[in-house]
């Protein structure tokens, strides 16, 4: 069997997320169509990570075991042309038997961007969530050092997951202006997310940018101690999966 | 009667274009239902521009009459509340009775991007044309020049126009790199524009950029001698009307 990573990029505003479902149109979904006509069977992936409905990827990953060899140069072509517009396979490569792309995951970088614009700008409005309030960055990049390290996330997981280890670790958490300073941009870049934990973490830097929270509310949600400063959980559109890091692909 | 004008900005993608049409979504459309609201009669508007089927605004203009005054910082929050949510109005100012958003219009400006990365950016796929080839830009810059002056641009002008008079001074042609190098932008600002002729004009600059139109070419269809130099004309969804610019509102 031949094993084969490939990055991909949607726009997730027409999805019920990324993983397979009955009856639900899904990243997953098409992608396996995609893969089985181009391998004359049906052949199933390992998604990095499961995003939820609405949300975007940029550097989505996944690999699957295939009964012959395709030239990875020509994988992309070859998928593209079956895939809908809004799923582009960006790279493929291939791997040995035994990489699997969510458990070989390493780190992983997603974004949250703010439209920080008076009314939303419309070529923008599938891709950000429209914050026109005043913020005070200065708090919510203090608030967002909190973050960083390892911690307890417990209380920034919404329900609907069976993860029973929620300790994480964050390496940064960082916010960008974009041209114009209409948009505003958080990384977060981790060695895992428990479900829902970014919107919820965005939720909670948001709420410290507009002085309806405190940095030691959010202290000790960390801690676990004060469940009500975890959230609120943003909106899915403003959400995308940048990039998937793995130390050695083979 | 009240004389207001309207800034628009809008996402094409999913209209017959601007100007109403009997059993279509339009832009013009969408607007005079939500002033009829408002205003609670019939209301119609005079665009600056009637954008075709998928081109998009940042920066389109329209007036009406009406027959009474509503505030006109509150105008935008009435209206978009009234709007589908591609389709904003990001300002109204009160101007006196003979201005008429297309007649008394000065400059447009109207961009058109082009995604240059090699798989199409699934996030910019709606606003943009994908053209990953190579492109001689130096050769680009240099025939960009040839547009800008007064000229007859007869030859760059789609049929279906009733328009007799085909001169028009463009001001400025320009190109754009944006972040990363990967979205190539054209500018292009004039007097006025005629039918498709943006498109027309991004079509024969592309083909310079390959290779596959000489700068003579275009030099001999700006004086009308060589209608193969003009076009092709360029998809609609890179197109985006920028800006219309009024010498006095009042």
């Amino acid at each position: 069997m031949f094993n084969t990573l490939i990055r991909i990029s949607y726009d997730g505003t027409n999805y019920s997320g990324f993983q397979v479902q009955a009856n639900a149109l899904t990243i997953q979904g098409e992608l396996e169509r995609a893969l089985s006509v181009t391998y004359k069977q049906p052949l199933r992936i390992n998604g990095a990570g499961r995003t939820d409905a609405g949300v975007h990827a940029r550097g989505q990953a996944a690999n699957y075991l295939a009964p012959f060899r395709i030239a990875a140069e020509k994988l992309p072509y070859a998928l593209n042309a079956l895939l809908p517009p809004d799923i582009v396979v960006t790279e493929a490569v291939e791997v040995s038997g035994d990489f699997h792309a969510r458990f070989t995951a390493g780190r992983k970088i997603y974004s949250y961007t703010l439209d920080r614009a008076v009314f939303p700008r419309v070529m923008k409005r599938l891709y950000s969530y429209h914050l026109p309030e005043p913020l005070d960055l200065a708090a919510v990049r203090d608030a967002a050092r909190l973050f960083t390290g390892t911690h307890d996330f417990k209380l920034f997981q919404a329900a609907g997951s069976s993860v029973t280890d929620t300790w994480r670790t964050l390496y940064r958490v960082e916010l960008t202006e974009e041209p114009e300073k209409q948009l505003l941009v958080f990384y977060f870049e981790g060695s895992g997310f428990l479900y829902r934990m970014v919107r919820l973490m965005t939720g909670s830097l948001i709420r410290v940018g507009l002085n309806k929270l405190n940095k030691s509310d959010l202290e000790a949600a960390l801690k676990g101690d004060n469940s009500d400063a975890a959230g609120p959980t943003f909106p899915a559109q403003g959400l995308c999966l940048e990039k998937v890091h793995y130390e050695q692909l083979f």
